[in-house]
């Protein structure tokens, strides 16, 4: 279905709005995605919008043309509307010209098929939306198959972690669950869970790390609770040869992330320093 | 000497707080850094602010009390205030209970000593001030010597940018020049200039890195200009499994920094895959 919307208080560019409250996010299980890069990558993974607003006053790309077929083609809704609508949308002054209402991606835990990949990330109360959506998109492209989102974390469906993300949001797995369901579900079959800690000198391209691996990632600015380090089967560190002690989430998560798929694709048995 | 200042209408209150626009900041050669750990990393370095100030109705940390002492012994400004005049100094509601005002530090490209380490960092037009904050918190991490900027790059002192370099702003040398500045200084003498690119199939655990090893990382949006890449020894690229085609460029950064890194720290002659 196709349709124009030019009036500010038409109730669906209301309740659309609405969704960039968490809240309302969680109450109709939509999100937001916006730009045609991240809306062409989630149509290349087969997903497409529910509703897709574009800008009656701007030049439409060839894909974004594709990707209102497409749309009508599913029965979804196709919303012409004006930039100042956009902008109301998306909450900012220079919006895209492209947004897309997705249901939410959230895989209930249970349902995960760790074999489907040889690398999870799990994160644990992380709480920048920024870090969120960039470790989807180092997900993504270190071949991960998910992130697995566990205490009180930022939601990975707001706005700025899924521009982080990149498209990747629409590429991973995502699982929201609690700590003790996540050790259960864990340990209920195969998997090395790898944690970074300040507190080993055990250097990270020391171990072998074993398919599948989960890499556990802490808190921003607390890292791992010390009963979570405990349940890890490996805790390594990264070499900080400055005056600081940390690297960023994001950084810290990409670095251990490209050590295991590096060891992974040399198919090296005992670690990248024997 | 320390003062009390009570009024929001203070000329030294609206002074500083002109200090979140780059355009006084470059006038006044200052820039603001704020809270206890930040602050406290700088005096590690032996950098200490020419104004400091500080919450009145805040308990106040040892470290804060040392720091306000170095101030007073150095001839600096201590100044007592209300969390209201510094939630308007920072533009935060819940502002830190320190803020400091610090000499600009850049370094002139001419007076950059490379031999004092084997690895720097160069960014060209970067534009997000979290992304160069995070490149000089991992440059400290990874035992690089500095950052060069190179073309129109988002300010190294805007609050945000030094926020997210936890302080790595006071361990790294700051440069900014044009890259023909940049190109000459660099064939004045040894170095290795190293791009990541998309045009390449060369692997970035392949080649051997030499030092002084300089990384070159491009524009979030853009990457490098063709005419840059033509300029560097080596253009690697880090493996994408996923279905995006590149990194969150502070991410990328940290994966090559890494690399290099760990091949010097193992005295690799010929690279990690030989």
């Amino acid at each position: 279905m196709r349709r124009d919307i030019t009036g500010f208080s038409n109730p669906l560019v209301k309740r659309i709005r609405s969704l960039r409250d968490k809240k309302h996010r969680k109450r109709e299980r939509l999100f937001l995605a916006e730009g045609l890069r991240i809306l062409t990558e989630a149509r290349e993974e087969g997903v497409i919008p529910d509703i897709l607003f574009h800008a009656t006053d701007a030049q439409l790309h060839p894909l974004a043309i594709e990707l209102i077929d497409a749309v009508d083609a599913a029965g979804g809704e196709v919303v012409a509307t004006t930039a100042d609508i956009l902008s109301k949308i998306s909450g900012k002054d220079n919006p895209q010209t492209l947004v897309g209402v997705y249901p939410d991606r959230t895989t209930p835990l249970a349902d995960l098929d760790r074999s489907a990949a040889d690398l999870w990330i799990v994160a644990q109360s992380l709480r920048d939306p920024g870090n969120l959506g960039t470790i989807l998109r180092t997900g993504d492209a270190v071949g991960a198959g998910g992130l697995i989102l566990v205490d009180e974390c930022v939601d990975p469906f707001s706005v700025e972690a899924v521009r982080a993300s990149m498209g990747a949001l629409f590429t991973q797995k995502i699982v929201q669950c609690r700590w003790g369901e996540f050790i259960g579900w864990l340990r209920s079959g195969p998997g090395q869970l790898i944690g970074t800690s300040l507190k080993t000198d055990k250097d990270y391209q020391q171990p072998a790390y074993a398919a599948p691996a989960f890499l556990l990632v802490g808190n921003e600015a607390q890292g791992l609770p010390a009963d979570y380090e405990e349940a890890c089967d490996l805790l390594v560190k990264i070499p900080m040869l400055g005056k600081a002690d940390s690297l960023n989430a994001a950084v810290a998560t990409a670095v251990m992330a490209y050590e295991i798929r590096n060891q992974f694709r040399r198919g090296d048995p005992a670690g990248g320093q024997g």
